[in-house]
């Protein structure tokens, strides 16, 4: 099934924006009386028919609506993005996939990389909505500085840390049904001071297993741990 | 720290391959009675000291050993390529970061991709071998007819498939401390005849969440639940 990503249906908007229309019309061949199935990245599924097969704006009738809840917890990840984006877009794609609800980019003071191409990794993240068939984008903000992150509120805090006082793993301290902060380093890893600020602003250090992960991988990892946390 | 991989140390080997001495000699301009960190990718790491210090034949003597044992359980994941190589070459390194044993390449009914380059995707596993600091790399295997992996051996086999009949996670059907395959399906997803075939052969459905993921999501994802039963 391919689902089309079209926002403020809620709204009244009731056609495709320019590149969803061009997919639909141009490259699947779509036409007037089609089915499309449809998500506003809110929570909500359509069945519509197309009554107008344009490939710049083709619009649609709305038949049926299907509202999705909210999962009873939620994943909030602030990553430092990575110095190849690639690997940054790795985890938006990948996280999206197993579902995450909110990504934050942090400035570190070992971070390489100091800005990120946030419409970009908005594009990754509706192409995976759309792939694994979920009702609901994640909010991705601009990048903060770490400092700004320490401010978010969640049930639980947590900043992925190993050193020798060897931390609790994620799995054993996080619990069921909560709102999750996790703060995930760059490939320097936090520095001192900004693990310190993080312990006093209420974050737990926690690990994610014994092996020294990349940080992307430690992204995806942390929003697995916490979504079979829920399950089990 | 610098992790260098030269296989065959145990066997009298004392150099570096032309490869990791460029990378020694050249990039890190390392010198004559400098120290190298190496691991055969057998369970051992050493530490050495450079007696020749050339950029195409590095020359090392061995200081010291330390063995690594085998974990005490053992993931073997028999994959379909995925018809984009990038993403099969993602789930070998993210699987070897996490922690793999084997991974066997599977032609199905609905593979796209009907070959593998092994030599690359064992540069990859060698890369995240040593970027994560392990001692043991990976066994990967040729590609093999779906119905030759069904023959492979270990303490419990499943095969990631869902459907109406909804089966159960793989978090609540592994034991720990055993042996694990795991068959991962193409894009288009295992034939009806191939999940038949595979229950016919000791295979378990299994589910690994609720979101439809792709291919190289549902192998790293697979090898992370092991290690987090495992661990647990």
């Amino acid at each position: 099934m391919n689902l089309f990503y079209q926002p403020g249906i809620r709204e009244g908007i009731t056609h495709l924006d320019a590149e969803e229309s061009r997919h639909a019309v141009r490259v699947l061949r779509l036409s007037e009386s089609d089915r499309l199935d449809l998500t506003d990245g809110k929570g909500f599924f359509y069945s519509a028919k197309i009554i107008n097969a344009d490939s710049r704006k083709c619009e649609f009738e709305i038949l049926d609506r299907k509202e999705i809840q909210k999962r009873n917890f939620y994943i909030h990840v602030a990553i430092a993005p990575t110095k190849n984006a690639d690997r940054t877009e790795w985890f938006v794609e990948k996280a999206t996939e197993l579902g995450i609800d909110e990504i934050t980019f942090i400035q570190c003071k070992n971070s390489e990389r100091k800005t990120t191409n946030v419409d970009r990794v908005e594009k990754i993240a509706v192409s995976a909505m759309k792939q694994s068939q979920q009702a609901w984008l994640p909010i991705i903000h601009e990048m903060v500085p770490f400092q700004k992150a320490l401010a978010t509120k969640a049930h639980q805090k947590f900043i992925a840390y190993v050193d020798a006082a060897n931390p609790k793993h994620l799995q054993s301290v996080a619990q069921k049904e909560k709102s999750y902060l996790v703060l995930i380093g760059p490939e320097g890893d936090f520095s001192k001071e900004e693990l310190k600020l993080a312990i006093q602003n209420g974050f737990e250090k926690v690990s994610l297993g014994i092996n020294r992960l990349r940080t992307e991988t430690a992204g995806v990892i942390s929003v697995h741990t916490l979504g079979l946390v829920n399950k089990s």
